[in-house]
């Protein structure tokens, strides 16, 4: 079963309005039925478009999601266009009317002319009235292709595709003999591996599983390995993807940090709660964001007290007990200091690890040694501090994006090896 | 000049990820050359539905905005479908082979055989590199039809629209003889007051200048007022501009923080650069947001040493200076425990002035005094210190950049006042 959306609106145009509703579309049918939607389209409020849209809609697909362009107004121009599609007259609903009547009616307003023109529909179309507003749904044919036309209120629109579209769509499916095939996702989120690399990985487990589809997602700096498995039955379909995932997970190595809805911060609080441990930052170009990201998951006071913004040198000695002649001798920007500022905060802070960043965020700074971009990153524990040197290509807002995720990834990976 | 976008990618129709770059585009072509984009199309990583949607694109516009597909991945097909439309082989660019590989270089990687596909365009294709990432963009002609491609990737995708595309499409109309609306944007950016207010106090106006349009823009908790002037020439629509501009800042009075790409931490630190001052900051439940956005303009060590994140109780103490007794009488969330934090951190780190926030971000905490979502902001300068009690609505994300936004302000405020 072949099935698009339409969206119409002049204001889904301009940049102004998302097209909301396909995507909850393109969600709902594809975890309810399996269907993927082949191809969405945005068209202005332009007669021409919209007759022109309908009948290249009608010969390629089974079924098209209409919404918008159903309201009260001159610029809604849906059922006209739709009943010209199809060649017959726009004719006015009794029960369309009657329903409009009554919701007027019960918030004491007067039906005006322009709002009675939400009872014409083209003649032929089944009516579908809309419990959460005015203008009702419609059913048309157009050649073989059903068309739903449903108005675009993101409300309206929910109500009506949950609870009439997808059941009409099951079953045309059943009608024509095929069983919606269940579908169920994983993503795998990790760290330090490029796209083409995470490619090159699970490439050879493509050909061993047919039924689950490989794709990928870069939120950099993080890339998404994305499952999608599919079966006759949610079981199945589950069983397969604990399959694949688990041969997919020892070829991601500790690149792997989560899975599915979970974030770098949760992960990293999530393993400090569960250890009983606790961690304290110092941040010079990052300048709070790491304080920000370990706080954004809820319960975060369980793991985090607190840290300094050091991004003067002198508060580096002061909130910190970084030696001013280790900065005298190394720089601000330096393993040294990154090191001597996560040993400062965990001890000053009493935590069991301590979390530093430094670097030249830019737009101007570095030097030959240390470029613009050039970041440190420490982690400091009893007995023994780590860092790393990063070299980021960027501008400013990216850098320290990319360094606050660096100092979160170098604690989870310290957290793993204790 | 007839103009689409066509966006591409599996993800796209599975409502996991919108197609915010055309509706980025929308909004650019029409604010700097007044085009409006006719029709904006979706399709999956299919073949046949690639090549379908070009032929067809190609036969109804003049210019089309590609975006995706550009990547290293097996589904990545837009170069390859991009050939087989215009009838032509894919061959290797020199320029961006040579690109690629420095940029490889650059990070360390090696490339691999995938990535080095990124370097294939559909032969004829004029090649655009791309200072932003890995892909370049081309421009192809099918038929009568300018076809841009684009990637994906929203930070690569804008670059290459503001520096590549937006140009080539002026060239275009002025070789078609259409002058272009000239319109010029100003952005008057606004803090308390609501939307409706804004407009109330804006509406005299409306009347007096027919060629200016006014519009709204909620960014929460900003609202933007936006004035586009039109004129035949750039000349005309600037004067006009500042006419309107002139007689909208009075009506909005302190309320009115900035213009068009100004942000609030930016006021903010060019203030106290001016009157040659510097602010430190104490926080609680923002956990370093405050001190990240003073941080994200460029040079703001200048005006900011830095500042401490007291997410625990006793870290307020040691490192804020407030006394234990205060917190155990007001409790953390409090008007007397802001105030003591601002005026602490500012002691302890000797800056003009001090900024405080605490309160429940939530999702739980809070008391039937100051339920969930209540926070205090706090400004300490020499001799004073004052405090805002705030009820923000909303999950714990808004409610902290609320607070962030809601410090800053009462900072900005501070600093008119002296």
């Amino acid at each position: 079963v072949r099935i698009e959306t339409l969206c119409t609106g002049d204001e889904l145009l301009t940049g102004l309005t998302a097209d909301t509703n396909s995507r909850l579309f393109q969600t709902l049918v594809l975890e309810r039925l399996g269907l993927t939607v082949r191809r969405s389209t945005v068209v202005g409020d332009v007669r021409e478009d919209l007759i022109e849209v309908m009948h290249t809609l009608a010969a390629r697909c089974d079924a098209v999601l209409v919404s918008g362009g159903l309201g009260p107004t001159t610029d809604d121009l849906t059922a006209e266009c739709a009943a010209t599609a199809a060649g017959v007259p726009l004719v006015e609903s009794a029960e369309a009317l009657a329903h409009l009547i009554a919701r007027f009616a019960r918030r004491g307003l007067e039906l005006t002319p322009n709002n009675r023109r939400q009872a014409l529909v083209p003649q032929g179309a089944e009516v579908v009235l809309n419990q959460e507003g005015s203008a009702p749904m419609f059913v048309l044919r157009l050649g073989a292709c059903r068309f739903f036309f449903v108005p675009g209120v993101p409300r309206e629109y929910r109500h009506l595709v949950e609870l009439q579209v997808l059941p009409r769509l099951a079953a045309l499916l059943a009608q024509r003999g095929e069983t919606p095939v269940v579908r169920v996702l994983r993503l795998l989120k990790t760290v330090g591996l490029p796209e083409s690399h995470l490619d090159a990985r699970i490439r050879p487990l493509l050909a061993k599983y047919p039924g689950v589809t490989f794709g990928y997602r870069t939120h950099a700096p993080e890339n998404h390995l994305k499952l999608l498995a599919h079966g006759a039955t949610e079981a199945e379909a589950r069983a397969l993807l604990a399959q694949a995932e688990a041969e997919c997970r020892p070829l991601l190595g500790a690149h792997l940090f989560g899975v599915d809805q979970e974030t770098l911060p949760e992960v990293v609080n999530q393993a400090l709660r569960t250890a009983g441990q606790t961690v304290s930052t110092v941040e010079s170009c990052t300048g709070g964001l790491v304080g920000a990201a370990l706080t954004t998951p809820a319960g975060a006071s369980d793991v985090y007290p607190g840290g300094a913004i050091t991004y003067a040198s002198a508060l580096k000695t002061q909130l910190a007990q970084v030696p001013p002649e280790l900065i005298a001798q190394h720089t601000v920007v330096s393993a040294q200091v990154a090191e001597a500022m996560a040993a400062g905060i965990r001890r000053a802070l009493h935590t069991t690890f301590g979390v530093a960043t430094t670097g030249y965020a830019g737009p101007t700074g570095g030097d030959a040694v240390n470029p613009l971009g050039t970041v440190f990153v420490a982690v400091a524990r009893e007995g023994r501090v780590v860092s790393e040197r990063h070299l980021f290509i960027g501008d400013r807002e990216r850098v320290r994006a990319f360094t606050t995720h660096a100092a979160l990834d170098l604690l989870r990976r310290t957290q793993l090896e204790t």
